[in-house]
């Protein structure tokens, strides 16, 4: 095991002196420094078991391709493992890659794991083995996103509302700083004293307290004052929304992100944290018995909170699911997060972001001030970025995301390639995207749930999504199974552009920023989303069956 | 519904004036020219329901897009159906698709009849929906490569040798010829005499008889006088077996593609054809008993034949699978028929496939003459040459079909590139091959069958596969779910590509022609095959992890 750094500077690396390749080179560096990776020991980004490459062997081989290839060479990756390097042409993608794939019938743990452990596959996540994985602040700029449209469509701005939910853990813990950026008050329970301090320390939550009473009155304070604040409450979900519905009080949002997909890891109502943790190693069964009880009325106290008014939805954590097994049948009226996710999908839309490559944080501040006066309309992101750049730590090379749709990426793309060229940043930038995205994903429990015209299950759209990046020349280009979700539950794709000031390299990121966010539009607008059609229609994009 | 022909002459049709996009226009019509299709009326190309368009409608949106785009727009097709145009360049394929891919989970005939009932997917199997299929040549080309690999190996020739075999129906009508061409002698049973009268009328089988003993005489009297020639016989095929064993015939080669797959369509032992058809109305559950039972009979009988020296395989007829689950424990003694292809997918050998898109029978002629001097030291390759263009006659535009492995499909390529451009040959030439490939196809009861390194259900190498074709802009390239073993059981990759005489399309093709069979010798070598890993170091293929 190596410990590796992410690479600054502008001298390259390369043989062939070619951003082209020192580029992915840096990106995998960048996805597996200690402040980005998870465990970076094992090569272990994010997510569970996500890797950047299948084993260190692999990652040296991927290195010492990347150094000594030219610049019209093709490095092929299959599962984290480099097979083969073929001579293309300086237009075609230097690497591409396929990851964790399985035949239909065979797409399951059990079997993944065998052929893991005879070596023949390995599994990456979304953005881990392609390269992008940003840290925190993705999550954090996902969270602002989706409860900022929520609010945006409801309220028309969270000032002066109030967002309860539960769970400060590795998702979770985005919520109160997400929150906050938007203006609004965060009033967050946990059950564990240890991960809302680390929400304190780290600054992404402003006080706590372990009195229910008072930290509902410190909320209302908040709301009345239109004070954009978080409070965590050290006590058991259940706990908070029992004292919210008996007090009357009823949030203007209202989610939920313990870890209720995982029985073993849900706090039951009525035990402690240590109580809890003793009943689960001594009675297992019973733990289950009772966290299952327990997320029946936690969706039952939410659907009482969404009748009085509350905007509610589930956060991915397939809280209604469990409640619904357990018999609260009326759960899945609580609507899942992609009822505002789909609005921003549906204009192609999605979680758009760039690293300079020379690890230069003055390049994304800069970027952050382009970004401002090409896009001033959108008061959304322009909050995010004034409050990005308050609060947002960079990890490895200093990184931005931001929601852009289709025209969008390729005008800002566009701009940075010829600052870039005129010199006027310190290097090259990457650009990529989570495969969380408008086109890019077939996953009917998470991105294609409830679809308007049932195709949740199509996987045609990420192959499609993955072509075209590919035809368009990205850097690196993508696809893999199971991020999100599982193996067997999702396809997926991703790439890597590398805006290094040619000619060349602007004419290809100009293609992939135009058709990637463009599959997405296509996408929604044969599942019969007015807007993308209109979308389509307005921005030009050529829809043959529908003309 | 429209009734196609095959498109053909010098004349442009496309307002581009391209043939690249000409080129996917000839291919679209051609496979739907009734001399080709099997059931064109609802764009059915073969194998079941494996169609060209998703619809009527879809195919009309297909040719006028390609009517009207322009040389640097690409079309992107979704099972069947055009969803959108994009400008790219024309460094770039100008069709990309994706037909039938469901997310693993959902991956089943069920759901997809449910989405494609709603308009949502349709089947396209492999050729169809790529516009690669060329009619009954493809067939007998791979019968006569698999026989003819296995007596290379096992006898040298297979002139003086004894085939037998039985059915006579769509696949399997070809295995009486391939056996001439090779020149042995075939002895195929068939229970439907118009199915014999039909291999009879068009040539495809030399002579029958109702009389199993006659039968066996004219096959033992053909082989003394090492006579090329193929007989037929009315009967059983456990009933032609179990003479032999009886009389102490063994034959060389031994298989079957009686319709075992399906045993509803496997007539029993003791059963005439009426007989059959009369049990199969009245009482399927005895019919499907008897039928059983009678597959077990005739595994056991191969099993006693293979004991006294024939060399026997299961011809992708799930003969073995029916036995075994009837009783009979060693049925999987008998290799599959990957037994003798795998060893040619080793060196990325593969159907290979070309088409004159001006029909000009000629082109192919010349072409012929080509191979011959080209890879005159390829004795299977030349016989094969020789007695196509005796006995195949073109359907649709005048094609061939041969298996040409890493190196070769370059070499060849070029050759016919500069013909074009030198003006040579009547028009440009289409190139394309089978699904079913060396590195193009994960399908573990197949062609992945009994991979040596227990890989058979990775998915990575026909995506892998797709990208390299799609990154080398081959003219149009298609990635598909389900063909042959059907929905959930397969994936895999093919191409289109037209040789105009044009430089660009020139540098095009010569990077298919080597990505396309170098995926399949990488494949075999990360496998652990030590022939493929000799073909790479040879050939100059770089293997990072490897080197
Ligand atoms: N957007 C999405 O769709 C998406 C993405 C990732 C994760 N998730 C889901 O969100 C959930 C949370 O993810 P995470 O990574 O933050 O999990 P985590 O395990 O890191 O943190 C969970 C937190 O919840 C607390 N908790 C447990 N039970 C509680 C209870 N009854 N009341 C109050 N607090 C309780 C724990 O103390 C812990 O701090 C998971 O179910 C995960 O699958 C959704
Ligand atoms: N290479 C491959 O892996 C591959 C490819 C395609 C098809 N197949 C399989 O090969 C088999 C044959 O395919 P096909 O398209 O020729 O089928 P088909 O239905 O067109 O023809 C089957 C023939 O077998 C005859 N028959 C049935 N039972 C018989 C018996 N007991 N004895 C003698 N004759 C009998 C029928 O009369 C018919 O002529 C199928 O099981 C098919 O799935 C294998």
């Amino acid at each position: 095991a190596r410990r590796i750094k992410a690479i600054r500077g502008r001298d390259l690396h390369v043989r062939s002196l070619d951003w082209q390749l020192e580029g992915p080179l840096r990106m995998l560096f960048h996805v597996l420094d200690e402040e980005v990776a998870k465990d970076p020991k094992n090569l272990i980004v994010y997510g569970g078991t996500g890797k950047a490459a299948r084993s260190w062997d692999d990652f040296e081989a991927i290195v010492s391709s990347l150094m000594t290839m030219e610049s019209d060479d093709t490095l092929v990756i299959q599962s984290g493992q480099p097979i083969a390097i073929f001579k293309l042409d300086k237009r075609a993608p230097r690497v591409v890659m396929s990851n964790a794939m399985l035949v239909p019938k065979w797409a399951d743990w059990r079997t993944f794991r065998e052929l893991e452990a005879r070596g023949l596959i390995s599994f990456h996540q979304m953005t881990a083995g392609c390269w992008a994985y940003i840290g925190t602040q993705g999550i954090l700029q996902g969270t602002y996103e989706t409860i900022g449209y929520a609010a945006e469509r409801h309220f028309g701005s969270l000032e002066g509302r109030l967002m309860v939910s539960a769970g400060l853990g590795e998702m979770g813990g985005a919520q109160p700083l997400a929150v906050k950026m938007l203006g609004g008050v965060a009033l967050i329970a946990d059950v564990d004293r240890r991960m809302i301090e680390r929400r304190i320390n780290t600054a992404y939550l402003d006080a706590w307290t372990d009195d229910v009473d008072k930290a509902i009155s410190m909320a209302l304070a908040a709301k009345e004052k239109r004070q954009a604040t978080s409070i965590g409450v050290l006590a058991n979900a259940v706990d908070l929304l029992e004292r919210l519905v008996r007090e009357g009080v009823t949030p203007d949002l209202l989610t939920d992100q313990t870890p209720a997909h995982d029985p073993l890891a849900y706090v039951p109502q009525g035990l402690s944290l240590e109580e809890a943790n003793k009943l689960k190693a001594s009675d297992p069964d019973k733990y289950v018995s009772l966290a299952s009880s327990s997320m029946a009325k936690h969706v039952q106290l939410m659907l009482e909170l969404q009748r009085r008014g509350a905007v509610t939805f589930d956060y991915g954590n397939n809280l209604r699911k469990q409640a619904f097994d357990a018999g609260v049948e009326d759960a899945f009226k609580i609507p899942g997060q992609m009822e505002f996710l789909r609005p921003m999908f549906e204009e192609g839309r999605g979680p758009f972001r760039w690293i300079s490559l020379t690890g230069e944080p003055n390049d994304i501040y800069r970027l952050d001030d382009v970004l401002l006066s090409l896009f001033e309309r959108n008061a959304r992101l322009a909050r995010w970025i004034r409050n990005a750049h308050k609060y947002v730590k960079f990890q490895g090379l200093p990184a931005r995301v931001v929601y852009l749709g289709y025209g969008e990426r390729a005008l800002f793309g566009k701009t940075v390639s010829q600052m870039v060229r005129r010199g006027e940043l310190n290097g090259p930038m990457w650009f990529g995207r989570d495969h969380l995205d408008s086109g890019s994903v077939a996953s009917p429990y998470r991105e294609t749930e409830a679809m308007l015209d049932g195709s949740d299950a199509i996987g045609d759209w990420p192959i499609l999504n993955y072509a075209l990046n590919t035809a368009s020349g990205a850097t690196w280009t993508c696809f893999h199974h199971g991020g999100g979700t599982g193996i067997g539950y999702s396809i997926h794709a991703g790439f890597g552009m590398v805006v290094d000031g040619s000619e060349l390299a602007e004419e290809k990121a100009m293609r992939v920023f135009t058709v990637d966010p463009g599959s997405g539009v296509v996408r929604h607008a044969h599942a019969g989303y007015p807007k993308s059609l209109r979308v389509a229609r307005e921005r030009g994009i050529r829809i043959p069956i529908m003309d």
